[in-house]
């Protein structure tokens, strides 16, 4: 159903072509662990500044040590994708959800509507922030973050909070402007 | 005016100290530019990995060579901000079109609305396209990317629109998350 | 993950029981075609008037003879449902598309942005007209029928597409304010 | 003032000629009774499998035994269809407020905006939750059922405050789909 | 049903006693002309100036010689509350499109749905610059001018389509603030 | 940067020629105190009912005994006109919170982001009540008043922030509706 499924997204914007040894040997080491080589890493390719610009704000916000779990990183990611209808990053990042929890149900609800998964206190308050500041973010008010304190999250954790749901606001919207398409690998992850 | 000007932010992360040498390298280099070191970096010191990709994206986005103007970027920069209404980036970017465009007006009509302004075609054509991605990046169809090329726009330019608009829908969230506050020197800035 | 997946909805609304003969060999339809009784079926049999009008208006609506395939009229159950967020029909009736069509990847993109499909300029028409319907039906003219008719729909088509997007509009609220569990069941089914 | 007042909508969708000896009776008796047959019914008339399913939904809706009374269930209905401003379901439901309450005022308010209205604690509810289910169904949560069973309303109350206002949702949208046309007689009527 | 009819608002604030010579005789006039003293005038009467302003430009607007017959501009105040959902000025001016006019059902058209009447190009575009002036100004373009000009609207006109429509998104925010009530004698008016 | 700055507005609308002597009296005084006639007066100088209906009100609402300062209500004039993101008034009125408050910062935040700013309660009740009238007026009640009431402010002073708000709200569209310029002056003032 993909469209133009060869290519990664819809600019012409050919990849470096040869890749230089670090990027080639990363793209082979994401073929070797994930089976693929994610087309946003193949959509920034066209300029390894950016490609690098990417990953390492990518690597230090979504796998970098924080109070927040891996899986709660992606469930904000997916939560963030859902409101802004991103195409790539709910099938990339919900495939993530689905295959951290391993509760398939709990990926398709960040998709959905988070308010269908049955969360705790803190995960709820987490991810209805994440939403606040994707719809309303002018409107946060000492009173938001007090009530993330309220539900255990520190200082530093508000700040990732933050990261995370910022950062999917801007791939969002890259995403959907160049039209990127998902790997048609991940439908299928996870299930 | 400001909310306790002497703090970057809301949140209780101090800075790391000391500083290691090419942070505070950068720093000092900032102070001597600028005459000031920016808040949005002192925000991010208090984890050196973060700052470094933050500066990295930030320098590549709105410094390298691209299609578009340092100052054509920055207009994108105020008007994201406008719409997301974020202080921070409003006062230091509407600063930056002020004294790069050496147009005063124009750095108010950014932040005010940019249809006031008597842009030519191209340049108005950028701004929509920035003010759809940010209220409505789902709908983004491939006539919107046309449009952008009908007005002149390579498909790189087009990379370099959807990235400085996604990034300020980035920080916008993450300011607005963590009150960030603008250093007062920008204020008076090219008045 | 989901809340108290052994009851149907959040009230505390019994099924009658014995439930009468006709409705019991229903269920037991379901159950041996399959696999389960929907859990709307079981949150409307608490009054078998209710359950009788509400699966006579679905049957008529999904399933009678029309100029719109089956497939179809799932595909605008789940645009809408996707639109107003309902957990239940996004579930069951993105299930639906998935078996129908043979094709995962289009009832994910139903779900999470209908406009990623590779859609034909019919099937596009028709789920444009959805989409308009549930988010501003009071600005629908006369053009807008007029866009279905030069898709190729006849005036007949127009008003089943009406009829299966104004059918999810009610049951999307129906659902969401009794909060209505899907059956674990649909997650893996044609993945 | 109405378009093409001789016809019932904007499809060419004629009644089944001669009518079932059942539906001919149904429309009789509504004329004797109500002095016109309602354009709804005349709308639904080429297919009368869709005309007794919708019947049969409305009838039990609208008009079997309830905690709502019916005055309650035409008042939900008119501020469901004020939101989506349809114009048939306004203009015929609010006749039926105006005609239920001998309170003329009372059916302009419910049009205009129902807050206007000294409404007791108990219809006030009802009311905020038909409207909020109505705008934003995806965020009902548990409080929002608690606040109408604090108000007085039972379980069985609830459902049934959901199915008025789902069933106006889907009938403002295929009313408003089709430019379904008032009969002329209910603008002077319980003025 | 109106709340303490007897008071024209929400507010303690008494009308001037005696009202000077000028204002009485005014009141007068009203009673005679109209049998009411619209509540409007008693809401500004606390002070006389106010009162004064809000005549002068009230006068100026609706009644002063202009391209917009009088009929038009009620249209266009019954459309901007309808939007804005004032209470008051719904009830008080949908009265006045049904005295002038001569057509209860343009009257409710106007506060229900503008799109359901059966208006000419030019009346039309009236009010859907009057639409798109209340819910969007700040996106009005040289082409919205423009096209008021090619249905026939000088520029004269097109300033006081603007000054009805501001003046009624002024007097509707003025009413609702302080909850103004209508007089009842306005509900059986030209029906 | 300005539109053809030497018009007032898109209007073809010129000036009443000579003026009559009170108001060429009056403009003569706006060029010796200001160093320039505002354009909003010369916008409305082609009919000189008009212009004198406009400066009476305005005069009352912005310049006359009230509880709220005179800086209080340029306050409001700015955030409602943020809102509406009307060019004229925000320049205009923005100029003025500077020089009235002698803090250049408390203006940018105005047309920014009220939130930003460092006020006490009274002051931003006042601004939240202005917020909300502007965007949802119709959803006011009671408790808005009565949050007023708290914060310090008699009914007298709530009828004066509704007439600030509405009333902007009126010019906001009016300047919208026939793209008036502001005199370039504004923008260096008070910085």
């Amino acid at each position: 159903m993909n469209k133009k499924p060869e290519q990664a997204t819809a600019l012409d914007l050919p990849m470096v072509s040869p890749l230089p040894d670090d990027t080639q040997a990363y793209f082979d080491l994401c073929q070797d662990k994930l089976g693929m080589v994610p087309n946003v890493l193949q959509a920034y390719a066209f300029d390894i500044d950016k490609l690098n610009a990417f990953t390492a704000m990518y690597n230090d916000i979504m796998l970098a040590g924080s109070g927040l779990s891996k899986l709660e990183r992606e469930m904000i990611a997916v939560v963030v994708s859902s409101i802004n209808r991103c195409w790539y990053c709910q099938v990339a990042h919900g495939a993530a959800v689905r295959a951290l929890s391993g509760d398939p149900a709990l990926g398709e609800a960040m998709v959905m509507n988070f308010r269908a998964a049955n969360l705790d206190t803190r995960q709820l308050a987490m991810l209805e922030f994440a939403e606040h500041l994707t719809k309303a973010s002018a409107e946060t008010t000492e009173s938001d973050r007090q009530a993330l304190r309220d539900a255990g999250f520190s200082d530093r954790d508000i700040f990732d909070i933050a990261s995370v749901t910022g950062f999917f606001n801007m791939t969002n919207r890259v995403a959907s402007a160049i039209d990127m398409r998902p790997n048609p690998d991940y439908h299928a992850q996870a299930r």
